[in-house]
């Protein structure tokens, strides 16, 4: 089937001839897509209260335009990963019921009882089970398809299979070159501009770092990543976790996912700097925070290491120290990629809403520079760093 | 054309068939491959003083027998990486005239001009322009293939055309698992063994250096390498050098093939240390091996410095202290790689006839402990060295 961009009428035409809704079925369709990428539709029988959500890439960056064009083969990518995320780790992505790569759509569960996961933490909402969640699917995911378990035979087809060039450009540019230069991509806070001219742009320090950690993901190929594991990829409630929006996903550094997670709470974090939110309210989130961040690594280390213990196959995984090496370098990589997101979220191109919502164009800017500052110290220090306890401690020093 | 293996009649008929020969020229044919996993033949016309070299891979390793199947499939890898190198270093690859990926052959320059550096690095042979001609052929082939230099398309283009996993998984296994521990591929001098089983393989420290090294071939993309550039896989004179045999290239890590020179250079210093020649002429031949590995990695590098002046596109190949690092990592993985080749090369599958020409098995067994030591040395204190000089040094008080 040759493509063509999908309207609401096509959509439910598309789902009755796949046999997901009988050829009768009275469907309310709505478009609801709010990502950079894609359209995406909830298609709904009232009836039998069915409902499923049908995805469709267009062939450009919707945010920006035709004028960026973007080939659709992301929605392979995306399909594919997602297929080995539902082996890996069932529970935490949505099912998949349908995929058209000719007309680069993927079907899967309507997630709608579930709200995005960065709008609930700009509204103080937690996630009592996140951190037992999130820590399962990172190290199911990143131990499972790494060389750890994989035989280089596998390994290697799964590199091929990825080679998801557009989408991993689009990340080589956005977050690890050009918040790092007045690049015309960035998206800058006019009040934050004279810090970045006279401050941040002139630390060769950190742009070494960053480069150092740019070329780790061009060239680190350890696992399956997701490759965009940021709180608006995530649905969550009290009960569930969802991650999804797989289409960044390839092969490379196992750390750039954990890291794009502790990152966005780091964001979250310092953005109530800017609010107008009780000082106790905000106190009592921002523990909520520190401790989700705790978990999440400590959860994530222990639940690899049981998965290393249990199934581990090459060799080398059984030599004293080995583990601990590994575990290490992880880490610090983690903290490292942590720290880029930060960055590239504040005058990059795409922003978080949890800063871009203070609307005080000075007081934002106060807080941009927060986190950049704080950004700046996990990088520089990362390599001293040896527990994320020593990390969230230096947060809490510094902003309180 | 399905695949067959070809004889002498065969190959005249081919060669002629492709236009190589005309038709009713009187061919001479021998086969003379002496290598691990291919025949190789030599047609010559001597009417017209003509010759070249027909290679062709068996579907399994030649000097194990059938037991050990290997697809044919690593023609392809071998003519790809030899095209390139071709583009890149033309003076130090032979000339390409013909492939024929179904049949496995490749047709190429006749190179019996010169001889194995290998055969004559045994008999004390000097070659004044190797250490010009491999580093202009490293620094070329390393720095024209990684991300400093090709565009993340071009270079995942690159790495999916050379997902060579079988021949990676020799290397894996032979080099970076058996020889650390009493692994059944081993083949162990006798007298060897009880320092194998007393001494090395109860080395965690050594093993835990090992293992990191597989890591990084495993999961390094840096630049395609010609993955296995020994003495054995090059042909030289006072005047040429010609490096052959790529049917290991995949894209890996750039020092492995830096270390693979080295490693070979010092498991020849060490082997006099068994042999019967004058010691005068023992120490000039070894003064022109030291002189030589300095010369190879600080021209090396300073090739791959003026490539990168010249030519370097991505934006953080110009950031302050960058190449630095990158060029510090580059060295101590080098000096990692050299010492897992010498040690796979005493006690792993395939041996160095360097050493293998000690007939003695006790005197063969005292350089075996040399090189193992000297391995062990350079592996462990390597990120501890900062130039080639030091680790030469070392050399020199070691072994004289």
């Amino acid at each position: 089937m040759k493509y063509f961009q999908m309207n609401e009428a096509a959509v439910e035409e598309y789902v009755k001839s796949v046999g997901l809704f009988s050829a009768d079925a009275e469907l309310v369709t709505k478009e609801v897509g709010d990502g950079n990428l894609n359209v995406v539709f909830i298609v709904k029988e009232d009836k039998i209260g069915k409902s499923l959500v049908v995805k469709q890439a267009l062939p450009y960056v919707r945010v920006v335009g035709e004028s960026w064009p973007l080939t659709i083969e992301r929605t392979k990518f995306e399909a594919n990963a997602l297929e080995i995320h539902s082996k890996l780790a069932e529970e935490f992505v949505p099912k998949i019921y349908h995929r058209n790569d000719d007309l680069a759509i993927i079907i899967m569960e309507d997630l709608s009882h579930l709200g995005l996961m960065r709008h609930g933490m700009i509204q103080m909402k937690k996630y009592p089970k996140f951190a037992e969640h999130i820590s399962t699917f990172l190290a199911d995911t990143l131990f499972y398809t790494s060389d750890l378990y994989l035989s280089s035979e596998e390994k290697k087809k799964m590199i091929a299979q990825f080679i998801n060039t557009e989408l991993c450009k689009i990340t080589e540019d956005l977050v690890f070159t050009d918040p790092y230069f007045d690049a015309e991509s960035n998206n800058i806070n006019p009040n934050l501009r004279p810090y970045l001219e006279e401050v941040f742009w002139k630390k060769p320090q950190l742009r070494l770092e960053a480069a150092k950690l740019k070329y780790k993901f061009l060239t680190e190929t350890q696992s399956l990543i997701h490759g965009d594991l940021h709180t608006g990829s995530i649905f969550a409630s009290e009960e569930e976790t969802k991650a999804f929006d797989t289409e960044f996903a390839f092969v490379g550094p196992s750390a750039f996912d954990v890291g794009k997670v502790i990152g966005n709470f780091l964001i979250n974090y310092v953005s109530w700097s800017g609010k107008e939110d009780a000082p106790e309210k905000i106190k009592d989130y921002r523990s909520y925070l520190i401790t989700s961040i705790n978990d999440i690594y400590n959860l994530f280390v222990k639940k690899f290491k049981a998965n290393w213990e249990k199934d581990a196959k090459d060799i080398i995984t059984k030599i004293e120290g080995y583990q601990e090496s590994y575990l290490d370098y992880m880490f610090k990589d983690a903290l490292g990629f942590a720290a880029t997101v930060m960055i590239r979220r504040m005058h990059g191109l795409a922003h978080n809403l949890d800063v871009d919502g203070i609307e005080d164009l000075e007081k934002r800017k106060e807080v941009q520079i927060q986190i950049l500052e704080l950004a700046e110290e996990i990088m520089m220090k990362r390599n001293q760093f040896n527990t994320i306890e020593e990390v969230t401690e230096l947060v809490l020093q510094k902003i309180n």
